[in-house]
């Protein structure tokens, strides 16, 4: 029943760059907007991210993107109406830390059905939590609020079982950052609700260290 | 893989009393004191506690007994160092919620091996959390700090799936609230950075709404 994923060091995921992937809206309000005029058309948004987990100095890390210095992501993407979890988690992670593809890059969003080949070097593992957005706004749930029959989004975390070692490639305007689960502990006032809750989401999985 | 719990309405369990149950250790010196003592002669203190869920109001709460007006508890306790997480959490839920057994009851812990077949009503489900404790100190945490080889304590969070309907028989000293998980959610101010996590991790389980 309990879930195991094996730890490798940090060090084990050197970095490279690729061209720069810019956020598809360019601010909150325009997200919200594009997350409305999608609902009228397909529902429900779903949302996936993936967990990937390293160690270091003996402890676990979560590695996040980080876009300029202002915030941290969890990497991944709402999913198309026809794409399933688990397949569209693995084209996000792969258009978002696999190699730059040959030729003109300059549309991420366009690669995702390309690379099939690629999007399969991710392997996907257990959900480990979830988040309701009620309504066209910012605030998300780790449950479907009283009398909300209808959440616009639902997002769910997924845990990333990295191979031994892979180079991330990483966005030129974004940063992989390997932060500890101490850090983001009891530490919602930094990382808000959601981050902060991930090392207790964490605490039922097995852990295994490995170099 | 998903974990299914089934809610029910908080009126299908009728409250009922019995004679009172006091903590083990009249202080928390006197409770690391003893943890100290029995971490000499069996090693880590495993505690397992159940997760009791209901509906009302169209919403999941969580079953806490409350001690005098001051704090609120998740029913359990320590094991045994033979007896296994699910038998365990069985007789401890039984201790405390079951029927008052006949005869002279003045002193709660002597029950638990006698009333091996009201345990067995209760209905262990997943772990949902753990916490360990890497000193002999109030702290518990979601993993187990780095450089830390021997927790003194881990504490397990196991789901119990409740029978439709049961009466649940409450110490005198005791009360059962039910608290909705949007009171509990990002709000570790009021309950602690354990209990206001609860709602994270129940995110990625299955409620199913009977009545």
């Amino acid at each position: 029943m309990s879930t195991t994923i094996t730890l490798y060091p940090l060090s084990n995921y050197p970095f490279a760059s690729k061209d720069q992937q810019l956020e598809e809206d360019p601010s909150v309000v325009a997200r919200l907007q594009r997350l409305e005029h999608d609902y009228e058309q397909y529902g429900m948004r779903r949302t996936v991210e993936g967990i990937m987990l390293v160690h270091e100095h003996g402890h676990p890390h979560v590695l996040l993107t980080q876009v300029g210095s202002a915030f941290f992501k969890l990497p991944g993407d709402y999913l198309k109406p026809h794409e399933s979890d688990e397949q569209g988690l693995k084209a996000r992670m792969h258009l978002r830390l696999g190699p730059d593809p040959p030729g003109d890059a300059a549309d991420g969003e366009m690669k995702v059905e390309e690379d099939g080949a690629g999007a399969d070097e991710w392997e996907v593992s257990d959900v480990i939590g979830q988040f309701w957005r009620p309504n066209f706004e910012s605030f998300m749930y780790p449950y479907k609020p009283a009398h909300i029959t209808k959440p616009k989004e639902v997002k769910t975390w997924h845990l990333i079982q990295l191979p031994e070692t892979r180079i991330l490639t990483v966005p030129k305007n974004q940063k992989i950052v390997a932060l500890p689960l101490f850090e983001l502990y009891d530490n919602a006032i930094r990382y808000g609700p959601q981050l902060s809750s991930l090392p207790a989401l964490l605490s039922r999985v097995n852990f295994v260290y490995a170099s």
